[in-house]
C-alpha cells in the first residue's frame, strides 16, 4: 500500500472551514496541544479545532478528506505513545480537539447505561456514575484530564480491567465520523447484537487512525455492596499468583484490583515523596494490593483476613495490613498510585507496557532482570497489574544516577525488554497503545499477516491515509519515532 | 462494490486438491452437511473437504481464492440463520468442514485459558474445563454438536451471558486462515494486548465471510463455590427487571442467568411433553428462573430467599420456588430447556431473536401483542434472556392450528415484529447472526454507513467474495431468501 501524500493547510482551506463553521470552533495553537506528554518532542499542527457537534466534526472531516490534510484527533493529551502528538517533518495537520463535546447526552441507570460525547472527562463520567448510584469502572491515573473518546481510541486499561474488563469491553455502542466525513450512528444500548461485523471493536483501540469517536455508549455497573483493601507481602510473582488464584476461589469476581509492588517502588517513594508514609517497618520485596468488592453478607475484612491466613499456611504470604477504615484504604491505594510520580521524580532510562501469559510472569521477571545486568547496574522497578498479566518494567540508573547519562543505553535496554517479551508470547504494549513511538515495535514483533491485514483495513476505511497519519501504521518508508 | 463472479468446481480443480492433501480430506457429499436445521432448504455443495491442520486448511483457501471458487466455512451444522447452507442456484461451493480439528491444544489452568481447535464439540470442552477444575461458561441448547469455531464464528450467546459475556468476551485469540490462504497467528493467551486494530473481534461474528477460525484461544472462569436456582412468578416483565436490578445490588456479578419464561411456553410443555411435571398448580402468566454462584461464605437458597421476600414486599413477585436440591435445580432448568422443543413441536409461524434496551422491554411486549393482534388471533411466546434485553418472541397459530395454513402471513408477522424492535432502537438479530436468512433485514434496518464500512472491509480482506458468499452480505442485486 502506497500512501497519497498528504497536503499543507493552507489559508484558502482555513477561509473554506471559516464559512462552514461557528468561530468557536478555531482555538489558539497554544503548545498544550502540541507537547508530548514526557517532553520527549514537541509536535506540530496548522489549526486546533474544536467542534461542538457532531456535524460539526463530519464538516472538518469531508475538508480535510476532499483536500488530502491530515487530521490529529485530540482527546486529553495524556496517551503515553504519542498517539496525539505529530512531530513535525511533514506537512503540519488540523489538530481536532473533542474538548467542547463534553455532553453527557443520557443516564439509563436502570439499563446501567450512559451515553456520553468524546469529550467528557473520564472523572467527570465516574461522578455521574455515582450520582445515579452506580460505577464506571475505568480509571487510570490521567482520569482528571483523559477523555473518555482518547480512552476508547487507545482501548486504556488501569486497575479495574481484571474485574471489568478494558475499555473496549465497558463500551456498548459508539457514533464515530469516518475520514471522509460520513457518521456511523452506532450509539446502541444493547447488550446483545449480532447484526453484523463488529465496527464498535474495529474502531476502539485503533488510535484514530480508522476514524473518530464523537460519542459512546457506556456499560455501568452496580456498585459493590461492602469494599475492602489489603496490602500483604507476598513471597515472589509465583506466590502471588497463587494467592490471586486462591482469591478467585475464594471471592469470585470479587476481585477488583490485584496490583503487584516492589520494593524499588516503595524505595523511590521514600527518596521522592517521605511524606508518603510505609505502613511496613521492614520494606518487603514483593507486595500486593488487593481490593476487593462483594456482595451482600459477606465483610470485605473478614474475607480478606481467610484470604491472608491461607496464604500464609501456603508459605505465600509473610505479613500483611488489612484497611480497618477508608481511611486506610486510601492511604494504601496512595501507596500504589504515587508509585508513577516517584518514578517521574528518579528519571527512567526506559519505561516498557508490557504484559505476558499469566504463567509465564514468574520466570519472566528474574530472567529479565538477569539479561538487563549484562547491560549494566540498574535500578528496575517492576510493578502493575498482576492480574491481567500486565506489568510496568521500568529501568532506572543506579541510585544517584542520572538518566540522561544513560540515554545511549536506550535502545538496548528496550531491545532486550521486548525481545524477552516476545520470546515468552507477550505484549510489547499492554495498555498505552502503538501510538507513534512503538510503530517498529509493531513491525518487528507483529504477525506479519495480522500487519496486511491491518493494511488493507486502513486503506478500506481511510484511503488517503488523512486519519491520525504515522500513528499505528506509518506510511512505508518512513522514518519513525521510538 | 461488485463481486467478481465466482467459478464452478470442475474436476481438474478436484485432481489439484488431492495432489496436495491427504485423501481423508475428502468426505462423502452426505445430505447431512446440505440441510437446513430447521428443513427450511436443502443446499449444495460440490465437494465436502475435512482438513485436519492449519496448513491444509491454508493449501484449500488458496486453491480456491486461486480459482475463484466459494468456500463455506462448516462447523456443526448448527446455525439457526442458514450461515452454513448455501441454497442451490448459484455454482456449487466448496463446503470446509472443520469436523478433523478437534484437538485440545493445551489447557493452561493456572492461566484461565485453553487452547482448541475450531472443530471442538462445545460440550466436550465444557467437561475439558470440568476436568481442570475450571468452567467454560458458554453454553447453547446445541452443545452436544455445536462447534467452538462456529460458536465463535456466530458470536453465540446463551443463558450465561448475563454473567460471562459472548462467546466474543470468552475468546482471548484466534488462529484464522485469510481468503487467500494466509495464515494469522493469533493464538495470544494474553489478557490485555493493545497492539494494532482488534482483528480478533473483527473475525469473531463475521459468520465465516472474513476468514475462517481454525483454532481459539479461550478463557477459563473459575467455577463458582456455590450455586443455586429460584422458580419466581412474577407480576410482568417490569417486575421481572426491577428483580434482577435487586439481585444485582445484592448478589453483584453472582447471578449467573434471569431468564423470563411466558405461561405460553409451559402450556406448550403441557401440549407436547406431558413428561415435564410444572412446579406450580396454577400457571403464572411470567415466571422468571434466577441461577446464582456465589462465592464462598454465602449460601444460594439464603440469598435467593432474600431476593424473594425483597421482591414479594415490593409486589414484584407473587410466588417462587427455590431449589433444595441439585435434582431440583435441573427440574427447574429443564423447564426453560425444554422449551424450544415444545416451540418446534407446536410449530411457530415466524420465530424472533431480537434485544431491546433494557429500559424499552416492558413496553415492547404488548406493543408487539397488539400489533400482531391486528394480523389475527396468534399464541405468542415471549421468553428467553431477560437480563440481556433478549427475547425469543415467536409467533404461532392458535390453539389446534398448524403452521402451514399460517405461511402466507409469516413476511408480515416478521416485518411487524421486527419494525417495532427496529422504532424501539433495538436488534433483530441478538444472538443468532445474519447469515442467509436476515440479510434483508440488515439491509432494512441496519446503518447504512455502517453497512458501507462493512462491505469496505469484506473487500479488503476477501477481495474475490469466496468466503461464504452470499452471508451477511449479499452481492448486490443478489436475489435472498428470507
Amino acid at each position: 500500500m502506497t500512501q497519497s501524500p498528504l497536503n499543507s493547510v493552507d489559508d484558502g482551506f482555513l477561509d473554506g472551514l471559516r464559512a462552514q463553521l461557528p468561530a468557536a470552533c478555531f482555538r489558539p495553537l497554544s503548545p498544550a496541544y502540541l507537547e508530548e506528554p514526557r517532553g520527549r518532542w514537541m509536535g506540530h499542527a496548522a489549526a486546533v479545532l474544536a467542534p461542538s457537534t457532531v456535524l460539526e466534526v463530519s464538516a472538518i472531516m469531508a475538508a480535510c478528506h476532499g483536500a488530502r490534510i491530515g487530521v490529529v484527533p485530540y482527546g486529553g493529551g495524556t496517551g503515553l505513545v504519542g498517539g496525539q502528538v505529530m512531530p513535525k517533518g511533514g506537512p503540519a495537520p488540523v489538530l481536532l480537539s473533542l474538548e467542547r463535546m463534553t455532553t453527557l447526552r443520557a443516564v439509563h441507570a436502570d439499563e446501567n447505561v450512559m451515553v456520553v460525547e468524546a469529550g467528557a472527562i473520564l472523572q467527570d463520567i465516574h461522578v455521574a456514575a455515582e450520582e445515579a448510584e452506580r460505577l464506571f469502572p475505568l480509571t487510570i491515573a490521567a482520569k482528571g484530564s483523559a477523555r473518555i473518546g482518547g480512552n476508547l481510541a487507545t482501548n486504556a486499561g488501569g486497575v479495574n480491567v481484571l474485574r471489568y474488563g478494558n475499555a473496549r469491553d465497558l463500551c456498548l455502542g459508539l457514533e464515530v465520523v469516518l475520514a471522509d466525513g460520513r457518521i456511523w450512528n452506532g450509539l446502541s444500548r444493547l447488550r446483545k447484537d449480532n447484526t453484523g461485523y463488529d465496527m464498535r471493536n474495529l474502531m476502539i483501540g485503533s488510535e484514530g487512525t480508522l476514524g473518530v469517536i464523537t460519542a459512546a455508549a457506556l456499560k455501568l455497573v452496580a456498585r459493590p455492596a461492602r469494599e475492602g483493601t489489603a496490602l500483604m507481602a507476598v513471597r515472589d510473582p509465583a506466590a502471588a499468583l497463587d494467592l490471586l488464584a486462591r482469591a478467585r476461589a475464594q471471592m469470585g469476581e470479587g476481585i477488583s484490583a490485584f496490583e503487584l509492588i516492589h520494593r524499588a517502588g516503595l524505595e523511590f517513594l521514600t527518596e521522592t515523596l517521605p511524606d508518603v508514609r510505609l505502613p511496613f517497618a521492614q520494606i518487603p520485596e514483593w507486595l500486593v494490593l488487593v481490593d476487593v468488592g462483594l456482595a451482600e453478607g459477606l465483610d470485605p475484612a473478614t474475607a480478606l483476613e481467610a484470604l491472608f491466613v491461607a496464604g500464609r499456611e501456603a508459605g505465600w504470604v509473610m505479613d500483611g495490613l488489612i484497611a480497618q477504615s477508608e481511611a486506610q484504604r486510601h492511604a494504601f491505594w496512595n501507596l500504589r498510585e504515587k508509585i508513577p510520580e516517584a518514578n517521574r521524580r528518579i528519571g527512567a532510562i526506559s519505561s516498557h507496557d508490557i504484559s505476558l501469559p499469566l504463567g509465564e510472569i514468574a520466570a519472566f521477571i528474574p530472567r529479565a532482570k538477569a539479561e538487563l545486568a549484562k547491560l549494566g547496574g540498574f535500578r528496575i522497578n517492576c510493578f502493575g497489574h498482576l492480574g491481567d498479566g500486565n506489568l510496568h518494567f521500568n529501568v532506572f540508573p543506579p541510585k544517584g544516577g542520572d538518566k540522561a547519562d544513560y540515554a545511549d543505553l536506550r535502545d538496548a535496554i528496550k531491545t532486550c525488554v521486548h525481545d524477552l517479551v516476545d520470546v515468552m508470547d507477550g505484549s510489547v504494549s499492554a495498555e498505552h497503545g502503538i501510538g507513534r513511538l512503538k510503530t517498529g515495535d509493531l513491525e518487528r514483533y507483529g504477525d506479519p499477516v495480522k500487519l496486511e491485514m491491518m493494511r488493507a483495513v486502513k486503506a478500506a476505511l481511510d484511503p488517503r491515509g488523512i486519519l491520525n497519519p504515522g500513528a499505528v501504521l506509518p506510511a512505508e518508508g518512513r522514518s519513525r519515532l521510538g
